[in-house]
């Protein structure tokens, strides 16, 4: 068995896996995050769900590698993923791709590309922006003379990152705050680059076509 | 008669009722926010035409769910129609559609793709920022630490929330309010979309046209 | 001698004037603004010049219209004409066009299409830029609570808002103040299409170069 | 041997010189401006190689010019390098240009050309971020009513202006500090248009090869 095929049926087998506990991870960090009253124990439930699903991306991580053969080529080749590793918040981002697996694994068509391009931008928005709002919250709502409050004011504050409209009337002030920010921005960069090339390139193809149907007149 | 046949007879025959009843369900709303010191009956008088106008617009969806003949399918399919029913304040945006159709009854040339793109999204973002400023008004006016406090400054709010310039010099500060104001930050990220996207694919048309004049050169 | 060409003898023959005649309107109309100080003698000079241009540019609307023989139909067919001839301060932006005229008359070869948009929304992005900072100034500088005090404040305010990056830390307060700030925000709408329209179709451009130089791998 | 090939001749062999002269530029800079309790001596130090690298590129200039034999034509056909002359805290962004020519003779295959618009759009606003943030804190920390006085405060707003969003809690109140980030507005401008032009024209890319592979059915 070659090493490619032995990879492929590594990654479909742990896909389901890997996308559930990406949604744990998730879940558990939110519980933690804004659930400031709960119990101690649930907390440690929390905690333990956060490092066993870290470990989990660990293993995959190190097996792939394992499997790839490749030395340290593997990590510049798959920075996504060593990204995805560190900063495993980002990790949801992935569940996009499963969707569209179940989508072809029962059957249905393929979703137009334009509606992909468009389903994917939306769905990468929501979930950056829950992730952003979280993160924000987390390290600015306890933070001396901060406008970030409440969850509220974060994804007060996130929707109009991700929109580059940018109020200001709450904005974060620490430093981690800051960076998570940075990252935020550069979602609304690529969103507004998903929003208007989706655009621009289906008013382009709407025009080719009404070219195709109309004999040349001018 | 087909399904199909009776379906598109329903809806030429009822276009022209539901565009009137939508403008007026936006007027009657539109006075009910900004007349604060009508007497009571002509209050009355508009929450009877916003009731009136949206049992039409049930009505018309239920006829259409009906004639369609598909079941929940319908729900997912009209999704577009089964939002403006939830809020039909965005069904005025549905005229855009109608002013094509009375152009075209008339006889007049439609207008080039160009410029069609361009008057939708203009109408478009006229009416959506009345209705923005209308809902972020009534909803911010009255309360606690506002920063919009008279119509003029919500119409202002809207006008940099759709252009994506967002000073922050006023912004909405309640849930509902905030709730509205991302609607209008979408359609503002839809209208930059719009204006950068017509204006790329008219650059290319333009490079396209002025090549097959000349002879290749370089 | 048909109507077609005397029109456009009549509009080659006027061109330069009205060019000088818009730049000096804008000039006197700078001056009236920002020398506060200019004693009494100065500022009618400046208003006679103002209302000579303008009248200038009435005649020219007059003279136009009745040689097209059209009614009604050339203010719709002429509504940017129409436009400027009601807010006058925008007329300069034609400037463009005569600066387009001249480089051609002189033999030079004209710019390629890439290079003559960005010159054109550079030049025209100053003009407004300055016309907008002028008229904020005007309407702003001495109302109650404005944050936009000096000239330098309203330039860089106009800054702000014409790359759509709206920092809000001084922005007009008053109605026509604002008023003004919505014409310069559709002008940095306009702006941002046109630098990501040219970038865009450059890039296609240059791909497409690519993709006949190279042999067909992939 | 004509001018032309002594002009390459020229730049090949100082090429890496003064890449290595601006870098050196951009951190004596730096370090002068961060850091401000440094002893007398080293901040001698700086300015000396401060100076230094300012008559390299100054002679380079000359010569260059001197080489094309094109008296003032050479400063308008190479403004961008005139620019740089005067500014010369812009010339790290050639570096750009260096790294893709040191992968080039190393024997690497050249990145695709969508990747190489990233590259270099990101390296650009990065280095570009890195400059206005230094000028702007240089020009502002001390100012009467500042509100930018750590670098901190610098970067992070540098960071809201790239990205166009703007929030505005921190921004320049000086003249020079405005000017510096009146480039820096630009230089988001032009990034915004990289990205969503990138994005544009490979999304036509996908539909034209997903053209290709299927056979037209519709």
């Amino acid at each position: 068995m070659t090493d490619e095929s032995r990879q492929a049926r590594w990654e479909s087998r742990t896909e389901a896996l890997l996308a559930v506990a990406s949604l744990l991870y998730l879940t558990s960090y939110a519980v933690q995050v804004l659930a400031s009253g709960l119990p101690r124990a649930w907390r440690d439930v929390c905690l333990a769900v956060l490092c066993a699903a870290w470990a989990l991306f660990a293993v995959d991580y190190a097996v792939r590698w394992r499997l790839s053969g490749q030395g340290l080529r593997f990590v510049r080749g798959h920075w996504l993923d060593t990204v995805v590793l560190v900063l495993p918040l980002l990790r949801p981002l992935r569940v996009v791709h499963v969707y569209e697996a179940v989508q072809r694994r029962h059957g249905r068509p393929r979703l137009t590309l334009h509606a992909r391009v468009v389903t994917y931008a939306g769905l990468s928005a929501l979930l950056l922006g829950f992730t952003g709002a979280l993160a924000v919250y987390q390290h600015e709502h306890a933070a001396q003379g901060a406008t970030i409050r409440t969850f509220g004011d974060a994804v007060w504050w996130t929707a109009a990152t991700l929109s580059t409209v940018g109020y200001g009337d709450v904005a974060p002030v620490t430093p981690v705050g800051r960076l998570v920010a940075v990252g935020v921005m550069l979602g609304g960069l690529a969103l507004l680059g998903a929003v208007t090339g989706s655009f621009s390139s289906w008013l382009l193809q709407v025009f080719a076509r009404e070219d195709e149907k109309r004999p040349p007149e001018r």
